[in-house]
């Protein structure tokens, strides 16, 4: 399982990807899930992949390959628009699905993967679009400036309290741990390290990447303060008047 | 959708569902989800039931009008275990599946169902069972001391968080709201009211049975008290050290 999220804010945007891959509980490995493709000044386009992991490689390697052997043919370093990327890569999705759907489909093996992807491009503003399984995609708006794929909804229920596209860069990206926390403790199949990039809005270059390995001291110190907040706020909720006489 | 949770703690159990049903977002109804047997000093029978409404019912009323009728027979108000009890239900979900699940799958209805069931016999300890689509079934344990079915994700990390089998019922009803408030928030189709029961560890009676209506005072308090105080926690975060000094 993989939990991916991206957020765009006024002051620019977080990405979020953990690395846990599984072909089954018993074959567990790392693999990252976050590709940037920057030329500073230029562009940063961030993706995030969640679902079958030979679709969502395939794709990209398509789509960095032809970039190289073809350099004239729109793609990855000279689309003018981040549209245009989000297309790209729903296409390339759509031919590696072609090519390797049907063999996946004779063993039931699940070939559904998506995207996340976004940044900006010089002359457009920060965009940020989800790349549904079937190659179609959404853009992020005002009322939903953030995206999740993979294992969402043990993560959602933060972001919905915290996020507007106000809120800042710092507060964004802690909200975006705590998100990540929530779903580590549901869904062992989701975990550390998580690959983390903040993008300033304007800035046309990758501000902040981090990976967060396992001990992390960051990271628990957030998630012991978290979780000892959270028990705090629950000790002293109200109780129900129709229950404390009775129980 | 819906959600349903039930919790088997030392001093007793709670109980709670929604109650939305909805066939297609246009056409949303509220249909208690939550049915209860009781008979004050011999049992209380709880079940709480998602998935396919016409299925759900039907299983009910079949054990329902199969102990009217024939009352000798192993029924629900004579069964000696609630093992047995969710054995019956179980069965009484396999055959209205049969009758109904292949006229709904040409119409590609999902005909999945499933019930948490919960309470005690006179002369049995106080048990809880979650007993699947299938009709095979399992009980809550030490470790896991609850179950939840439906819309069970969004509302599962503050029950990770907070219960254990010595939290006391108070607690407990608390911790069940708040994964409603949590639920609500994240998914419209799960919605008020919600039906709550608390049963006291081996009192053989319904000790509160309450219907949490739209506009609740309490709820709307400790709803807003959680969000809050989540606020509070949130803001006092430790902020890391690698983001403040470039963002």
């Amino acid at each position: 399982m993989t939990y991916c999220v991206a957020m765009k804010l006024d002051s620019g945007m977080v990405f979020a990807s953990d690395s846990r891959t599984n072909a089954g509980i018993d074959n567990i490995s790392k693999f990252g899930k976050m590709r940037v493709f920057t030329r500073v000044g230029q562009r940063v386009i961030v993706t995030l992949s969640a679902g079958n992991l030979s679709i969502t490689q395939s794709a990209l390697n398509l789509l960095e390959q032809r970039a190289r052997t073809n350099p004239d043919a729109l793609g990855i370093w000279n689309a003018i628009s981040l549209y245009d990327i989000a297309g790209l890569l729903g296409e390339a999705m759509r031919e590696v699905k072609n090519r390797d759907g049907e063999f996946l489909r004779q063993n039931n093996i699940d070939a559904s993967a998506s995207f996340i992807v976004g940044g900006q491009i010089a002359g457009e503003t920060q965009r940020l679009f989800q790349v549904y399984s079937e190659g179609n995609f959404i853009e992020a708006s005002l009322e939903t400036p953030y995206f999740q794929i993979g294992e969402i909804k043990y993560g959602k229920p933060i972001i919905d309290r915290i996020l507007t596209p106000a809120t800042d860069l710092t507060e964004a990206t802690q909200c975006t741990l705590v998100s990540f926390d929530s779903t580590m403790r549901s869904n062992v199949s989701v975990g550390l390290p998580i690959d983390l990039l903040v993008y300033r809005n304007d800035s046309l270059s990758v501000d902040i990447q981090q990976r967060i390995e396992d001990g992390d001291p960051y990271f628990s110190q957030l998630a012991t303060r978290w979780s000892e907040g959270l028990r705090g706020v629950f000790v002293n909720l109200p109780k129900p008047d129709w229950l404390t006489p009775k129980i």
